[in-house]
């Protein structure tokens, strides 16, 4: 059969990656792939670097190895997309800007089959890019973009077919995991868990995207396109960081047998689905609460065969590299996938307003008798039923506890606060803290 | 295109799953398929119970729905592998015997695809089955025949083409997870547990293919067998069951922070393997020693994505019957898949007199002064470093001492034993038991 070569653009960390066990082992992938299969070129800004770090040989660098201006490199990327040896390109250069999304997209009208790891641009440009495979007769491989080396997108689209993803729960960013994890096993607070996750190499020098909870949001919108085929304006999708969580917090979730994860968190009822990135609570019987450090854990709830785990490698050069090459060697052994599991779906979004969790509700409040009454009461009012009550005093003036609530939305619960306030003006010392709970 | 037509041979516990699914969700499996999909005949002796208890209707059985004899089963098993309008048979009889391999083997050569959850088969006459299957052009899926609904096999075989497996260690066996899992839980011995197993369904009446290692066996041997290429004489494997593990093993492995499993292991060392399936204790660092009850876990080992887990139910009617259907579509949508992940491999078959492991030694001596000295020489004696001596005295007149050694072999271990008992007769009070430590 012919062979089935490969351009890789952008030869950073992933794609150098990739390169490497392309070369690493040529004849196990062609006999995967049931067809030879070969990297062919390499367009790169400064070919050096990664070069050196896998042996790559300068002769597959487009220009022979030399540096490249962003003009030249974008010579040869057109020379890339309109070569007919040509048949699969991968794309790791990254970032959501114009060039980038016209680069794929004029691979996939010349009929390349395209894989990135790319998973901001999925998620946020996502649908022009889906829709320009389609209709191309190409596939579109993305395996790499969510949680890495963790082969959730082919479990879905290839494993659960004869199934229905009816929810989803995920540890789907290794530097908030990282730096949570710290904050609880060895009792230390946001900051300095976040110059431990930088020093380790685990966190960018601006954090920003990965503890806002931006990053796993790319992810969880690109999952709930394939398990749900709804399309989610990334914009839309509520996301809440770790960046409040503090070790008091953590404490309190110890004592109620939980651990705080950011959580990936998204489930489809009838007509509607509801999605949120938030740090939630998450019971000790539930394994993402055991899921420590960076590594990633995606929990599937599946309407025939229940509850999945799947932990692994978020992030790493080679561990999403080698998510990259299982689409190449599946797009050339199989050709074009069968991108949505569900076909597309009419659902509503809908916001924690009108979704229901239980809650953890911490208040800190003035410290005299009939607190606890007032608080209940206020909670009762509004319909919403309690768990349980309990006292953390601390090492301060005022009064700390926590109330466990059965499901309910966070309408009914900033009524219940509100009421509070009103009904008692002073009482409340800190503006109380709602955190989900994960069973 | 064409509808793909499927037959059902056997409409027990999964057998009736998978028509359930099938007819729950024509729809949607044809659009996976990118192909109508449809449900054409059953085979069954009793159809009464199997239609009721999913409301499959009658006409879709053999025979109009009444109850066959042998012979009436066997001329419909004969008329279906002939019928054109068949394209795939699911095997959910169930058996090792020689009848069933000649039905499976009369399938493949009559250009069917044949779908089973057959572990027993596989792994102990399996050799023809994928043999007949490769030369007549037809897939012989297989993913319900490990761990029911955990997707593993296609994990192997199309997510970590990009990679190399290394190592594999699972809780393949629900029945003894759920009685270890009771036993350290609730602190109870093992006959009780497996009542409470009986009681629950999760064991039959006669467990021995269960608690004895063989049902894990034959799960590891399919694995191997995809992983690695490597044909395992299931004979030839290595199996013990947990039925000596007692309840102070357990209160042992406590202390030491691990948990006894009964896990199914593999390790693919230059042109050697090693496998087993034995009680280990399992570090609780590793999320392996967390995965309680029925449910299973497989973890691997890859050379560049690292460290993965699997966690999902090792059984049950739909679940089981989800990984049949998802081959049946990836048949209907991929048609032929490519079988080996790795090529087939000359390795040999190594055994824990020459792999090393850390293990537990828990002996029972006298209790009297210098017993550890002596003890501990004998270990050293046999160039086995000890990491750990504990002592455990419990309510008995014997002293009870627990030494965790650094990585060795059962031939040095036994050795070391041997030499205690010559040099000190009586010393021992029991035969000392050794359990590897999984990390």
């Amino acid at each position: 059969m012919k062979t089935f070569g490969i351009a890789i653009l952008g030869c950073g960390t992933v794609g150098s990656g990739v390169a490497k066990i392309l070369l690493d082992m040529p004849s196990a992938l062609s006999d995967r792939s049931a067809r030879p299969i070969e990297l062919r070129k390499i367009v790169d800004l400064s070919p050096t670097k990664s070069s050196e770090k896998y042996n790559i040989p300068l002769d597959l660098y487009c220009g022979g190895g030399k540096d490249l201006t962003p003009e030249e490199a974008s010579r040869f990327i057109s020379e890339v997309i309109s070569d007919e040896t040509i048949d699969l390109v991968v794309e790791t250069i990254g970032g959501t800007g114009d060039y980038l999304l016209s680069v794929i997209l004029d691979a996939l009208k010349a009929k390349k089959h395209v894989v990135t790891a790319n998973k901001a641009m999925l998620a946020e440009r996502g649908s022009v890019i889906f829709e320009t495979a389609k209709e191309n007769g190409v596939t579109l491989g993305y395996e790499a973009s969510v949680c890495g080396a963790i082969p959730i997108i082919k479990a879905i689209r290839e494993s659960f077919t004869g199934d229905q993803v009816q929810e989803i729960s995920g540890i789907m960013n290794g530097t908030s995991n990282y730096i949570l994890s710290k904050m609880e096993l060895e009792g230390i607070d946001f900051k300095p868990a976040l110059k431990m996750a930088q020093k380790a190499g685990y966190a960018e020098a601006d954090p920003t995207l990965d503890i806002s909870g931006g990053d796993a949001a790319h992810k969880l919108a690109i999952l709930i396109r394939l398990a749900f085929g709804k399309e989610i304006e990334y914009k839309d999708l509520m996301k809440e960081g770790i960046q409040n969580i503090d070790k008091e917090d953590i404490e309190i979730a110890n004592e109620m047998g939980c651990s705080i994860k950011l959580i990936g968190f998204a489930k489809k009822i009838d007509g509607s689905i509801f999605a949120s990135v938030k740090p939630m609570m998450v019971r000790h019987g539930n394994l993402l609460s055991q899921v420590n450090g960076a590594t990633n854990c995606v929990e599937l709830i599946n309407r025939y065969s229940g509850r999945h785990y799947f932990i692994g490698a978020g992030a790493g050069s080679l561990e999403t590299a080698s998510s990259i090459v299982a689409d190449i060697v599946f797009t050339a052994r199989y050709g074009v996938v069968v991108e949505s599991s569900s076909g597309p779906q009419q659902l509503e979004l809908v916001d924690a307003d009108h979704f229901e969790f239980p809650y953890n509700i911490t208040f800190s409040t003035e410290d005299r008798p009939g607190v606890t009454g007032l608080v209940t009461t206020a909670i009762g009012g509004q319909k919403i039923n309690i768990d349980t009550v309990s006292h953390n005093r601390r090492n301060k003036k005022d009064a700390v506890f926590s109330v466990v609530t059965m499901p309910c939305t966070m309408h009914q619960i900033r009524d219940a606060i509100g009421s509070i306030k009103r009904g008692s003006p002073g009482l409340l010392t800190e503006e109380p803290k709602a955190i989900p709970i994960l069973q």
